[in-house]
């Protein structure tokens, strides 16, 4: 395309495409050596685009959270598409819009909504695929599995008619609290435990539960230790970022975005202000166990691969983010940095495009076309 | 339009149009009654329609923080833009381009800055509009008036062949981080103080400084306590938000903008799920100096009136807000809730297009035409 990193308007986001590929096809290997189906949820990057290549490595189908981005993925021919989110039957002719073109499942976690579903799905002559959502820890959503009534509820769910119910899920958000890397892989036991458990209990009692999934990038590098399922679902490895380095699933050398942005002041010899603030970066902080800070790192020179030289950057207003940097630092009015941000899944949302690059040369532009389809 | 609040798809971001204009014509009258001109902040809205209000209320123009905005801005026939951002002179092309259509000024910080504008210009036969930055306590851009060189510095910019200079600029953002209504009016005192202090320096040597500029929602109200002020920048006050209100800025019952969110999961009596997560209305916290926290007000009914009755959001993920309530509440699966966010001007650049509503009713559908432009 004959534009580089140093010409391009700043900020900018921009995907490195060989670590793209990689961290597809390295997931896709976990998923193979474990035995599970790979479902990716493709909130991360909202792109069609990067959904194909992932199904094209072996990803039986993806996730989405809303069904705007489900809309947005049909309409690019994703055919299978799981919402692990309790979308509200008052959208019932959007999800029957989508089951007229791709096979599309959601999740449920009150009997009550259940039941009402499927009184819809009936009067339609139809049936909704639904998997019960767990609460394997995290206390957001998820059916509580230490209650005594959850089995009769799930059997309940799995007997009506105008459902179809495949199985159980969960997602184990409390992983980007863990403060080391044992209790974040207690953290995947215990969520592997819970839903074996509760799929011997049901299948005790005749249920068929074909699909036991979970999911998140932190502890998806545990999932040939766990037992009894079928399928994951992480999301943020495409391109990772600098929480996943702290919780340790990824090195700052694999994470394939970044932002490229631009020193537009120096006020003072130990203060310098780039061009990217919260509405490039977001106020999402940085999680993980090892000791990090601040709104994500700069790299002088475009390079992310010499972390020594990294800058942190300490406070963003909404177009400008602010470091302290030595009164001798060589930083300069006009030089341009590569910022690794806390949180790539919030980036992508802010951005309608993304910039693929190999080195420093823009090779592609992908639309983020399911940004902002949170409805 | 038919459609009402009960009707549309959420989360949705939602003006109040009676609220809006009464902001926008209060605003105006504050400015009117204390002299100064009225130049407001555009980033909050990013959206043409709600700037040519402003205008047509007695705006002498506007201000957007990047170029890209700008386009957008001229391109919908806002006719004289200012740029309160240190644009780097790689930009020249782009900023030229408007100036051949529109009346547009930017601001500097730096003399070798200054210099490379003043020299591009000069090339091109033309001049460029600046406003020298001045940090009055903030400490992100802006100059030193502290330092005995910048008297000096002002009066070689102001003496630049290729640049017109216009005046003194400031953002006491640090407002935001007041700890009392006192701490606030001390610092918009100082700002103006600061800022005047300059001019009579600049005066006194022969530079004319024509517009001494200040700006921000915050301290907005002490205008016609500042002496020396020509243009006051404003941009927040249009929509308002719960740090305005924790800031003394406004009340509850001011704020135009809201979000409209169901309840999507009560997987335990004391606890609720919204649809609204932080890629609706941003991880950013709340600031002021009345008692707040959380990640927005959630009014149950649609009434944000009756701040009794909210619920404070206790923890966001991307497409999920957490609230904890009493076990007996009657908040139900399915209903809608009406949220105050945090930080108004970063949820409209997470939304393409803002439904204005009367009352309950749409009457209008505005697009966010600048979100993203954020180069």
């Amino acid at each position: 395309m004959g534009a580089d990193l140093f010409s391009i308007p700043t900020p900018r986001v921009v995907i490195d495409r060989t670590r793209l590929h990689a961290n597809i096809d390295a997931m896709q290997a976990r998923a193979t050596r474990a035995g599970v189906r790979l479902r990716p949820h493709a909130k991360t990057h909202k792109s069609p685009a990067i959904a194909r290549k992932q199904i094209d490595a072996g990803a039986v189908g993806i996730c989405c959270a809303k069904l705007g981005e489900a809309e947005v993925f049909a309409d690019a021919g994703i055919a299978d598409i799981r919402l692990p989110y309790p979308v509200h039957p008052s959208n019932a002719a959007r999800v029957q819009a989508l089951q007229d073109r791709i096979r599309i499942s959601i999740i449920v976690d009150s009997l009550e909504v259940a039941r009402e579903w499927a009184a819809i799905m009936r009067r339609s002559g139809r049936a909704l695929e639904v998997l019960v959502k767990v609460d394997v820890g995290f206390h957001r959503c998820g059916v509580n599995p230490d209650t005594p009534e959850v089995v009769d509820a799930i059997r309940e769910i799995a007997g009506l008619d105008g459902l179809r119910f495949r199985g159980l899920l969960s997602h184990a958000g409390h992983a980007y609290h863990a403060r080391s890397e044992r209790e974040l892989q207690d953290i995947a036991a215990r969520e592997a435990a819970i839903l074996h458990q509760l799929a011997v209990q049901l299948r005790d009692i005749g249920i068929a539960v074909e699909e036991v999934s979970v999911g998140s990038t932190p502890t998806a590098r545990f999932i040939e230790e766990q037992h009894g399922i079928t399928e994951m679902r992480p999301g943020n490895y495409v391109f990772f970022d600098r929480t996943q380095v702290g919780l340790g699933a990824a090195a700052v050398g694999d994470c394939a975005l970044s932002v490229i942005s631009t020193v537009v002041s120096r006020p003072a010899p130990d203060r310098i202000v780039l061009d990217a603030g919260s509405k490039t970066l977001t106020s999402d902080g940085v999680r993980g166990f090892s000791p990090a800070s601040g709104h994500g790192m700069a790299f002088p020179g475009l390079d992310a691969t010499a972390p020594d030289g990294s800058i942190a950057i300490e406070r963003l207003s909404e177009e400008h983010a602010v470091a302290s940097v030595p009164a001798d630092h060589p930083l300069r009015i006009g030089d341009r940095v590569r910022i690794v941000p806390n949180h790539s899944c919030v980036v992508t949302n802010l951005a309608d495009e993304l910039l693929f690059v190999d080195g420093l040369s823009i090779v592609d532009r992908v639309p983020v076309a399911a940004r902002g389809r949170n409805s």
